[in-house]
């Protein structure tokens, strides 16, 4: 039997961005919530990548695959879509990471094998902090970007129903490209907002700021927002995706068919033999 | 409904002792086994703590709900016994802190929480590491000592099966106020095998041998260590219990009648409403 690997998916509220030299120490602040909805990753015998039944060129498990000179391939499964702000291509690379360590025995810690996948994000230009999120699970805040031994993490206590609704997605490598000096701004001021409450309230509101202040919300999306407002709850959109989310039952409330999930307690792991 | 925590048992395989006047800066390097037996600690209406419903003196819960300012006490139901090498009293200090902010709605981040609940096992004197390691989960490796902040944490990638067999307790508090020079030195030859190769099979070796090193092992249990080595398989002990614990089925291999629980994936966290 092949290893397995689980990774939750993980969508952003805001964010600031820290490039760096080194993909160790390049990475973001801000605040995430992990899913129980996420990747599945199993090693396969012939090489490449699969995602859902299909063959895919995913540059960071590219990667993943060659810093751990794996000689076969990964087959992935998830129900989110890619590129939506739900951090797939970060799970399949850490999910990758934890396989191929599994498989060939290479008794890597799990420092160095989200430190693997972290860099291979950050290098791929797909992702600054999802890895590092879902290495943790819950609702993780990271203090201060990087990978293990350079950021540091923190988590808002408690778990909650999740709901979410796509529209379609973003480039999260046009948006990191272009200026992010506004943006990064209000991921500050979110961030110590959270860090003076560390609630889920005050965290979905914080998200909610920093998607009015970031500039990057569709008029579709500010829509549903807004129904969600009159409705008496609040969303907010995935950092980056066309994705409204909330935790609690505010989309189905404002009279969406929201997809539904949990934040996930822990982080990225191998399945249970 | 009150708010109800959960914290997993922690068996420490080997360690380090590493004491600072800060209590934050203070804690132990070493390894550990996070179990799906814990403490379920819940809020009370009424002051004082219970444990598998007897009134119970235990000065780091008492610790938590002064700096946490609770006006009520707690019940904590744990199928573990106290001063056996299990972290309870780590665990119910940590339990308390997370019902007692979800309760007072204090807004205190997990990093606060497990701030709150290392100093206090560190004042008392009943703990340096649990605390840290029962709120990451898994198999926690604790690199630098220390609360969130100052201490370093990685981990064994993947779960197991955890078998133990309790004959007794032994005082945290009386080895750790002795001489630990042989000790420490031991835990840290374990801790660099295991941060070369970081798989189940060398942290069990390497408890094992620390537990030889050490100079705790009891008659009884130096004997059940041999009965599972004959049984072609590696137990050691439970620091600081009169513990034997493995990794997979080693002790019922060897013909004795252990309890069975798994290695607990996520850290402490409130349970699910």
């Amino acid at each position: 039997m092949h290893a397995t690997a689980f990774v939750p998916g993980h969508v952003t509220g805001f964010f600031s961005t820290h490039p760096d030299e080194d993909p160790l120490r390049a990475g973001s602040r801000g605040g995430g919530v992990t899913l129980s909805h996420g990747v599945e990753t199993t090693a396969t015998e012939t090489s490449g990548i699969t995602l859902n039944g299909e063959r895919v060129a995913v540059e960071p498990v590219e990667r993943v695959l060659d810093a751990l000179d794996a000689e076969f391939g990964v087959a992935c499964e998830t129900p989110l879509p890619l590129g939506s702000g739900f951090g797939v291509s970060g799970a399949m690379a850490l999910g990758t990471a934890y396989v191929v360590n599994a498989e060939t025995g290479a008794g890597r810690s799990a420092n160095d094998l989200v430190s693997i996948a972290h860099r291979a994000e950050v290098r791929s230009g797909t992702g600054l902090g999802d890895v590092v999120g879902q290495a943790q699970g819950g609702i993780p805040l990271r203090l201060e970007p990087g990978g293990p031994g350079y950021g540091r993490m923190d988590e808002i206590p408690g778990g909650a129903r999740v709901e979410y609704l796509s529209l379609g997605g973003l480039s999260t490598a046009d948006v990191l490209g272009g200026d992010t000096e506004t943006l990064s701004a209000a991921g500050e001021r979110a961030l110590e907002t959270v860090r003076e409450r560390s609630t889920q309230s005050v965290f979905i509101e914080a998200s909610r700021q920093f998607a009015e202040e970031a500039g990057l919300l569709t008029d579709e999306l500010r829509e549903i927002l807004r129904s969600v407002d009159d409705a008496g709850s609040t969303a907010s959109m995935a950092m980056l995706g066309e994705t409204a989310f909330t935790l609690g039952t505010g989309l189905s409330d404002a009279g969406y068919d929201p997809e539904v999930c949990r934040t996930h307690p822990s982080g990225a792991g191998l399945r249970v033999e």
